[in-house]
């Protein structure tokens, strides 16, 4: 798995758990509206400044979006 | 801290503790010789990708290159 699908399933899964769509986390970050598909599609590699600010609307360490997500937790 | 701070100071520390000078690093992890130097002064936000070359020439997981490093281990 590269850093950028597992940035990618992370990000899904987080903002999922906070209900999010994909644009109104990206409005949230201050990014552009389509950026957050694209990265979890894995189509650009984020920045730091981009993971710094995804993490804070959602909520969770930059840490936590670049982790190893367990398999099962994969599946939500 | 920023990330970019973080991400700065673990990223010397790292390549400190493997003896690396900033443009052995940058050769072995293929990117451009000054890059790491800008990176270890906050001067560009790295990319996923990069973040995955650096951490795998410095042999950790590329979450410890983002995780808040202990004050105390901050002045080696």
């Amino acid at each position: 798995m590269t850093l950028r699908e597992t940035f990618a399933a992370n990000l899904r899964r987080y903002r999922k758990a906070v209900g999010l769509s994909q644009e109104e986390l990206a409005l949230r970050a201050q990014i552009d509206r389509t950026y957050v598909s694209s990265l979890e599609r894995c189509q650009y590699a984020a920045t730091l400044d981009v993971i710094e600010k995804l993490a804070a609307e959602l909520g969770v360490d930059p840490v936590e979006l670049l982790a190893t997500p367990d398999i099962d937790k994969l599946s939500t």
